[in-house]
């Protein structure tokens, strides 16, 4: 089961890739949470906002189609946040959830705090923590990739590892139910 | 010259086309402001949000295919808004705006009490003072259509009446600058 993980935004667009066996909801969970890949899709901020939405269309259908993800799990944003900010991360949520549409592919969503407290132990976390939390679901797997842990610890990838939060929250979510 | 006046929304996304002529900002405003089309994009709340936004986007193609406009002109939403207002509008406007991207179509924005102000003289004017400053403005223009003022009386499509006062709304912004 591939599950895509996407923390929107219109400037940078976090997403990461993990894939869990298709059984898990029937077995004991064993943190068995392959990383499968992870990246940003940034637009400049120099464009206009329409092509702004296009450049974060089009790189949000290149990963569904590199990936072919059963589910998509993206973060929600809770209330509260200003209107400037919903509209933009609403109007980011709408381009990439047209992917999802035209693929017929399910989306959850959960809040930020909710990422962090089931990744992380709790809703306040901050990024080291939340990092710190999908390394350990990711354990196994990214010693087999320690090139991408060396590439996490400079912490470029800040959205892509929420973004791998947001899936790794949904698989808990999941299995704890 | 075409312009399209879009009133965003995930239930239903009006929509209003008007034509002036090219060289209206060198000539005096004589309200020749021509009824080109306007209807509604309408989504079902029975659908998920993801296939609604298929829906919505696929409708904005259709009408921005068939009546090619030079300009699109949306409302904006102010300040002051609630979340969860914001994140739907927000995610209507992606998918519109992602037509705009495409083409290269230049977006404009006025927020709701703007476009009051301008078509109806109050920025707090209600429905109706909208609706008569609609119809004065294509006034010629709906004499010849008397078919299409009839359909308006009923006051089924106010969603395609706010879509239309926007587009006009933008035409005496140019006119006036």
């Amino acid at each position: 089961m591939i599950i895509l993980g996407i923390d929107p935004g219109t400037a940078t667009t976090g997403y990461g890739v993990i894939k869990v066996p298709d059984d898990i909801l029937g077995k004991e969970f064993k943190y068995d949470i392959e990383l499968i890949g992870y990246g940003n899709i940034s637009t400049s901020k120099d464009d206009l906002m329409t092509k702004r939405l296009v450049v974060l269309h089009d790189g949000m259908e290149a990963v569904v189609n590199k990936y072919k993800p059963d589910m998509i799990v993206i973060e929600m944003l809770f209330f509260g946040a200003n209107t400037r900010t919903a509209i933009s991360v609403g109007q980011a949520r709408g381009v990439i959830m047209l992917s999802a549409g035209r693929r017929s592919i399910p989306i959850f969503e959960y809040t930020g705090p909710s990422v962090k407290l089931m990744v992380a132990g709790s809703g306040r976390a901050d990024k080291n923590q939340v990092h710190d939390g999908v390394r350990k679901f990711l354990g196994t797997s990214l010693r087999r990739r320690n090139k991408l842990k060396a590439t996490w610890k400079g912490g470029h990838l800040d959205d892509a590892t929420d973004a791998l939060a947001i899936a790794i929250c949904h698989v808990l979510k999941m299995v704890s139910k």
